[in-house]
């Protein structure tokens, strides 16, 4: 099982250089110029394409049950889609109930995956507090290679946290070497802007975007940065889709404090306009949480990107066809929220990204492998074209253009938010563990292929915390020696 | 009854200029240049001195009962002090226990308060919730004269509130067009840090700065703010220590957002040092929250004053005894928050600040007294020095000396923060209700001479902001037409 | 020569309260309720509306000479349309051409602005320097009542100065009590941009913003800024038309420097989509410096005024009628610069201010009277309502409408920036020196009347600096001393 | 001629791993676990060091002729301390005085460092301007391997730009892919300072400092900044060493503008006190541009390098010796500007940076090295661990330590502004080309044996810009069209 990826342009996070790339065993064997073609191996003629790093999505939600149903995007086809569009590995979300036992949920999330075409891992979400959640988050972390715990700070009785467990949670987070990471909204607040929407009547989905407005979300984003500022310990904020979020991660960032955000390709690219138009399956197929944002949000979020304020991108992958939005036809806090995008998120950040010069084409390979497998610890397995390296790539066409449409994505879900969007830079060929997985528009996946991949805890930044809290611990209680200083 | 102050400068939030001011009936009857001496008026001469509108503290704790303990200064003497600095009017807080009905804790700061020799008011605090508290809130606002309602973001198990109860109570502060006021530290985070530190050993003062650290009380602000921002309501942020809510204040003033922020006079001299002298009296003396800060703070709080983002000064004069503090001695958690300063505010902020050009004198008068009349609506009747206006005046000698020292002053407390301090610049008369209450350095104060001053709703920022949510409600539900826009 | 104005709500920049108003010689010589009605006087009956300071435009150029032709608008039909506006005093300029001595530009306006309707005061323009500059403008701080001069960054090879005069200049004015104001833009970048659109084929209106984008705003304000900053003098900067400067002024403000800044009706209200219309006219009726922006300027301005870091409101009131604007019709930067505004200054700011809730109605007052007359130092002669004032008064409607056209407002132009624009709010009677020069839509003005008005040096501002200059005074040569610190 | 490190942690920018290196013909030829020792190779033992990319330092002037004198650090024994001190590549400056042929001035100093003993390169300042200068930029970056040229905002009436000059060069640099570079400082505004100082008899080397305020560093990098905004060309400021200036690029970064920034080891570590000393030799031995600032500067630096907004650490080395110092013993503004610093700045930055926790080991590499690589478009070349790169290695113990001292150190020159600073971390072997040339202490240079590195022209950067560039570009003339828009 071998592959030679021959003539193309390799292009890191760091560095664009001319070298063929030899892969074998599932594996990156060598880099160099005009490699031998060893005998059986597959040959990509990769001639004026660029060859990178696969895409990492770090938010998905594959077959999730939610407020009522099941997300219709399962493992096998989600990650099918994901390798079409240039993504070789997502990081999905365990989601326990409250009160359900982490340990559960984690193997029932593992036996969903298990028919993965490309590989895999999870952020366990702390969705309820008591010893028992104290004690499986470090055997998770300690055993079964979870390194990042999320943290939701909406949905009022339901998966909500409280500041109290925020507080416990992240201090274990710290204790395990692992990441804090937060979806920011204030609940109490959404949750009041609902009640008061529907006693004024506004039932229609135009009520979701105006019940969580952005001041919402950058409250919170605030809130819980402040609180890891606080307990030294890392925090990656999920699907940033406003100024004031991005301005928040940007003043904690300037402070020195160690904050990631992540951004989605939806927000990037998508305005609000579309929760008011008359169709309520359009309105309600673009309901996802936090909402699309008025436009020049969207400017924001790209100065985040070319900034290095924001480090990630995502897609929160999360199905619901039109009979299941309908739950929701005449309460738009039924709804259920979620949107697709695993397919389309690398293509059209590179049309809207690399084809206006917003970004370069390393900062593209930053922004869409990279730095997630740098901030959750799998790289340079993952995320890099190094030897020894997995060989998940994706050999990249920049003038092959495509038109988005549901009627032709490989996504399990009847609507696509770009829709018509014609993007110029697609996968020619995508590799996943050695192997072509995506050529010439056709899938050619083995369901059960893709492997769990654990994330051990304590990256850098944690170890350079460690001597910081060690240099700045609370001074002692000789009074006197101190009010010398 | 009647007074005319002769021959001095009147210095105003606006405005400098000659004039004679003659006071009677307890009202400014006329200003202008060599008014004649009516028969009988007591002839005040303020050649070479300033008349300025008598301070305004809009933040004191006559007796309270806190932690187990009453502050040692009642309403007879609190307002006595306050008179030989300079300061006409307080403004306290009524504090109802959780579950205590608002009219009752009210009427029983009322009757406390009758004994005070100059004017006050009463901010009341929101302790906790249910539908009595919104129909009292109702009734102290529309028959009693309470327009603004004080909420704790600290002291966890005691009168903090929760973001649910915050939001109703500011939604019902919007109605009944009262101001919020917010305590602003992360409640939660102060009870986890402190349990830590006692964890760690450190039992002494020097563990309160460390479980309140600025971030704590950043973080709180921001979210009042934005917790007021959404539901449209002004918002005021009660002593102001540091720059992180220093920041939040200024970040939502510079998008418009009506928000005030007041700072004490501590807080702008006295740094975080204090809490680490290896005297635990002088240290648990400091014990006030939030707690005083490291010197660059201070710097921006001066900042914040000049450039109009911080509009207020006050003390939170709170006073304990050594021997009330003394509760606190193996546990710094049980130290009686709070420190004096009410008689000294308006001499060390214009020693500090005009003095050394950081201010000029009109501003000097819009922060230790105009603007607090105007942000809590009793202006001109309060802070002005306009015909009509209670003859509330300090006569201030810009050239008179004084040594600040717990021996001399007239606070009811045995120690003093500004202990040892000189200041140039104090007052040489000041006039409450147009009687000299305060000259040569003595008192002349009657008990019981003070009276309530009701303060009406709806000042013109909240008319302001009726008319600006009359212009950004919510759009319709007629989604093809905004579609169209 | 008395009026009476009776039943009217007094409305200050601190202040509403119900009050006659009586005027005498020219001065406000009693406020009260129930005034008697002296004999002879006229009586304005200002029931149901707002009594308030006339309106001061602090940037005008009435009858300029400028770029080959003159200014349409004279100082009698410029005041007198002023006066239907509810604006009763100007601050014109005195520009020298280089070379020209500052004296006998200075005799030259004040003959020009003889034939004033209402009162008139002047800036003093510095646009080239040698010794005689220094000393004139000793001449005209002492003895003429000037107290600000203007510095052009802008207009390379004309009236210009460069970074070494500046510096000179404002320290003089420093030395004087004087004022430094500046014309902020980068002149070495608009005209480098300019020769650059020249060589591109762009010679159409269009040409202007793109020749002057807010980069060159912000970077010219910010080094103004910065200067005054470092040699102690207060500042302040016209015309702020963009968030680029706006910021250098708020960061300024928030360290505590004493910066001021203007904004013009116009930029507050329209936008750069003016220079792309068809026809030329239109869009060069439009040309001024610095350019209309783009809409989210316009936010930022409002939020400048809301804040406070903007604190005067203007017009650049300059007309050029189409045949003059003709001259610019094959080369853009030949298009004379200015349009017009002075008359309808306040009714817009109203209609768009007040009536959405964006200001209050007292910060109405600061931002079109007080600050004005307070920066330039007239106050309270001018800007107030007190006893003893200037008779210089608007009584407003809030309910009259008008629809603004060039083809029935007073202004000597043919074009009219706010064309059609409905406004509800505006004067019903206008009250210069005691008379009423506007009322039922007619203008009853007397040519001459109108008086120049001299400004002392050295306001409060200047004495807070003096003090501080002192307490930050260049440390000494004795480094052991300071060392040991 | 090969070596092989073995055993030890390869740190680069990016990643942390186990490996040797294998070094053959001054090239990296292999990395993995247990390579085989080739015959003849010599061993490094690298057991628990780190093996990172050699130091590059972007700013060094070695035997610079300034103020009138002759740096006393030339290329051989320059290049020989940095080597010592873990450094195997300076960019240094080609300066021309005003008048003289830049190509003149590139030979002349193309052949001082011909004795070089490690890699160097050049930026060349544009201090002056006419035609020849435009047609020289253009031979030196297509023909000479120049990509960067540098503008002295300061030092009037000797090397010190104009506006319009550095508009003219910007704009050639951007036509020729070159970065342009800026030393900003106000030089009008120092001028007038020093001259101020020197007036009041402030002749001693506190006059330094006091005549060079950070807001005047600030004003300039932000002029610069925003020239280069409006031209769209790339910029890096050199030595920011202030609060002010680190503000302007973070702003401009913030808005997706590519700006980089430079901070130099003792502007990290030193403060303004020096300058008071009494001893006029220490205190003039510190004298440089910018000057050392207080302290708070400091820790905006750190955080700047935390955040990401500079990119690299630098020394400005230009030795002169108290002898030449002497000069200004009378006249501070006589003292040649310059410290030393080559040799020591990854230790320091080792020390007080990844000591403290301030920054994680790959950020260490980006910072002294990768960073500056791939600014300066050498990268992989320099600055990164690759097969195939130059072998500039240094091998990192982080338990050596050392005390800095001008007794021990290599640098040629008196003094050393880090004296008895201890260090933990430091190099055990430099390796260039391949080659050992620095380990138990000694050094094993050859003279001569370092090469010029041309910098080929347009990086990433420059290509992201163009296809902005093109997307931005100035609206056409069509009105009608774009007005319908």
């Amino acid at each position: 099982m071998s592959t030679l990826i021959r003539g193309g342009t390799v292009v890191t996070s760091e560095m664009t250089y001319r070298a063929d790339v030899y892969c074998e065993d599932g594996l990156i064997k060598a880099i160099g110029k005009d490699l031998e073609v060893p005998s059986g191996a597959e040959v990509v003629d990769a001639g004026g394409q660029y060859v990178m790093p696969g895409g990492i999505d770090p938010h998905t939600h594959m077959q999730l049950p939610f407020m009522g149903t099941v997300a219709s995007e399962d493992f096998e086809t989600g990650t099918a889609a994901a390798a079409a569009g240039g993504t070789t590995q997502i990081i999905d979300f365990v989601i326990p109930d409250p009160e359900e036992p982490l340990m559960e949920a984690y193997q029932k999330w593992r036996g969903w995956a298990e028919k993965s075409v490309a590989d895999y891992s999870f952020h366990v979400a702390v969705t309820w507090w008591d010893d028992t959640v104290h004690r499986d988050m470090g055997i998770l972390a300690e055993q079964e290679g979870i390194n990042s715990f999320k943290h939701f700070m909406a949905y009022k009785n339901a998966i909500m946290v409280s500041d109290e467990m925020m507080i416990a949670s992240f201090s274990r987070c710290r204790e395990l070497g692992a990441m804090a990471t937060v979806h920011a909204e204030n609940g109490e607040m959404v949750y009041h802007l609902q009640q008061e929407m529907l006693k004024k009547g506004i039932t229609g989905p135009e009520g979701h975007p105006q019940s969580r407005p952005p001041e919402v979300e950058g409250e919170a984003a605030n809130r819980a940065i402040r609180t890891a500022q606080v307990l030294q310990t890392p925090i990656y904020v999920v699907h940033v889709s406003c100024k004031e979020s991005l301005e928040a991660i940007t003043r904690a960032r300037q402070e020195g404090q160690r904050v990631f955000g992540e951004c989605l390709a939806g927000h990037l690219l998508i305005d609000d306009s579309v929760y008011y138009n008359d169709d309520f399956e359009f309105a309600a197929a673009h309901v996802m949480s936090p909402p699309f944002r008025p436009k020049d949000h969207q400017r924001a979020l790209w100065r985040g990107l070319q900034s290095g304020n924001l480090q990630t991108t995502a897609t929160d992958h999360c199905c619901f066809c039109a009979p299941q939005k309908a739950a929701g036809r005449d309460d738009f806090t039924l709804i259920p929220n979620g949107t697709s995008g695993v397919e389309d998120r690398m293509s059209v950040l590179w049309h809207h990204g690399v084809n206006t010069g917003k970004l370069t084409i390393n900062e593209f390979v930053k922004i869409t492998s990279t730095n997630a497998a740098q901030i959750f610890n799998i790289h340079p397995r993952k995320g890099s074209i190094t030897i020894g390296a997995d060989a998940d790539i994706v050999v990249w066409d920049p003038e092959k253009t495509r038109t988005i449409s549901a009627k032709t994505h490989f996504q399990n879900v009847d609507f696509n938010i770009f829709e018509n969007m014609e993007t110029r830079g697609n996968p020619s060929h995508t590799i996943s563990q050695g192997n072509v997985v995506f050529k010439d528009g056709q899938l050619n996946v083995v369901k059960g292929a893709g492997r769990y991949i654990k994330r051990p805890t304590f990256n850098t930044h944690f170890a350079a915390l460690e001597k910081r809290r060690a240099e700045t611990a609370p001074r002692k209680v000789n009074r006197a020696a101190q009010a010398a200083e």
